[in-house]
């Protein structure tokens, strides 16, 4: 078992990581501020934990003097195409036909797309109610459940609605990825790798030398890889909580700004959002070496990582380049039209920048659309 | 002119109040962080009042070196019917159109309904961009437009679904009430009489000596009324921004629980939202005198002035006791099953209270439900 602690004054909080956290209630039932919770799942992930989570939230917690806890679920249809207002304002009804006040409590179980739409929703509700973030998937672990990005898509931009909202806990069940299939856990890879490329180098040589356990899901491996990448994330945040312009969070985006625009261009749910970010950081990595900024032997040792990781890094079809690009000038990152980039300057060395030449840009983005 | 200013740390901000301020560049220029500006306003305002924004906007500040803004206007439905998540989506449609950016501003020119809805899209469109409101409607000018609660309502409930987000600025142009209807500018008139009632017994005493000329508009009395409720809700909003549990913003919902529970059961926009709480403000007194904790004269008084504003103060039809209770019961002051409710122990003394006999909550509802 393992505890990170993510420091933001007030809304300070815990991740736990561990290995049948998802039974045990005094991990979870002292989270649950009032005497109402509404666990927001999905079609893929009630059938496998819903009933397990009821049972920990009916049992007593021994640390806690709790009331008994009334649950109600709401189950979404999974995936990213429906990761919009229309389901979020299903999530509002279920917890008003329950009754919930301004203490109820959203609890997240599954994946990215689930934390973000349970987030959102515990952000919009009355308000503000408490959140907690029980994430199943390995993208939702290692990256997408910590940090208070919530949100959801507009059918002309991604994740273009939102707000940050902390959870009050985030607990990580290893065990949950026992049933992730192949291709879901490849894609949470991708963030992983992400988080060796921005600023540590040391996590990239270990990924180099231990991608195979991790790919065998090695408990060890998993364990070690999991509290890296959220030991990460979480420095980034505690600098930079809401994303400012130019802040330490931006850098979280490299890969991300090529990979919304796969997502978007291609239609939501036809990638996962793990393979567009994957090729987003080949793409990253691509555009950094024709810069002249790494070497080509480091673009080649990121497109092995990630190949190792069974992901995706060729050029892909169905997409303009001029497609793309218009796409990515709509996205977040674009400012006065000017098209800010995170890019490579070393492996473990990840930097935003604007001075690089239009070319170059379009070159990468010719270069993977075929 | 006068100017109040709202201590809120990094959200600090500043309420303009005067004449003529929609023409000044710069009152509003300076305060639109980026490049662009989104004026979101409705199809009563819009043709008294966007061109003339519009020209303000396009004009150069004298005081900051601002480049060219560039305006895009989203023209709402009228009224609190459409004041939904539906509506607010088209907002994001209008910004992601416009290829709003992060530095966007969003502009709200209008009543409540249109602060609310405007607030919220700012609140949410890339998790949060800059916001300046200027008031159009008496209510807003006095009450909404401080404090920084935004939302939309829900089938199920009134402003269930919403965000706190302050505005960089708050620009009130006293002389839009002079298109403002009789009924609409008496409807402002309750939450000024609330925040007499609440906390300051010295206003609510210059109110009574002086119902008449403000009815009537004089400028004087106007400016006068619309800075003092502005003060009062400043200091409260300083005290507790988010409103906490118990907190001092709570009080502000004085007659509020009564009247979104007229609102809700009669179906959005039958009543005009300060009608519902001049109605909720008799009900509160009345129940206050039931329990002995205001006099009979005193309760007389609190009617009178409401009834010099020309508000409703009558029993009602259509809705019962039984319904009125149960949609309290899903209000957002409802907590454990607790009905919380703010009565009067005196004219300028509200209280946050739960500790009455349920049968004098009953006998009220059923007093005021004909």
């Amino acid at each position: 078992m393992k505890t990170l602690d993510i420091d933001l004054g007030a809304r300070s909080y815990q991740v736990r990581i561990g290995r049948g956290l998802l039974s045990s209630a005094d991990e979870i039932v002292p989270w649950v501020a009032g005497a109402q919770a509404c666990v927001v799942t999905d079609q893929t992930v009630a059938p496998l934990y819903l009933d397990t989570l009821r049972a920990t939230l009916a049992a007593h917690s021994h640390s806690a003097k709790q009331t008994q806890v009334q649950v109600v679920a709401h189950i979404l249809p999974c995936g990213e195409p429906h990761k919009n207002l229309a389901e979020v304002e299903r999530i509002f009804e279920c917890l008003l036909r329950a009754r919930c006040d301004r203490e109820a409590t959203v609890i997240a179980l599954g994946g990215g797309v689930v934390g973000d739409m349970a987030g959102f929703a515990a952000a919009c509700y009355q308000r503000g109610v408490p959140f907690i973030q029980i994430p199943t998937t390995l993208l939702a672990q290692v990256d997408s459940a910590v940090g208070g990005k919530t949100g959801v898509n507009h059918a002309l931009g991604k994740n273009m609605i939102g707000a940050f909202h902390q959870p009050r806990r985030v607990v990580v069940d290893i065990a949950t990825l026992d049933t992730l299939p192949r291709r879901q856990f490849a894609a949470g890879m991708a963030e992983v790798i992400k988080v060796g490329l921005i600023h540590d180098a040391e996590f990239f040589m270990w990924l180099e030398r231990n991608m195979q356990s991790a790919m065998a899901r090695a408990p060890a491996a998993l364990e070690f890889l999991i509290q890296r990448s959220c030991h990460n994330k979480a420095r980034i945040i505690e600098q930079d909580e809401r994303e400012r312009e130019l802040g330490a969070r931006a850098l979280l985006n490299l890969g991300h700004t090529f990979a919304h625009a796969i997502e978007t261009g291609a239609g939501y749910g036809k990638w996962l959002h793990g393979e567009a970010v994957a090729t987003g950081l080949a793409m990253a990595a691509y555009m950094s070496a024709q810069l002249g900024w790494i070497s080509k032997r480091e673009q080649q040792r990121i497109e092995r990582l990630l190949t190792a990781a069974e992901l995706p890094i060729a050029p892909f079809g169905g997409l303009s380049a001029a497609r793309m690009l218009e796409i990515m000038r709509v996205d977040k990152k674009a400012r006065h039209g000017n098209l800010r980039l995170v890019l490579l300057k070393g492996i473990g060395n990840a930097e935003m920048v604007a001075d690089y030449p239009a070319q170059v840009l379009q070159d990468t983005l010719t270069h993977f659309t075929v």
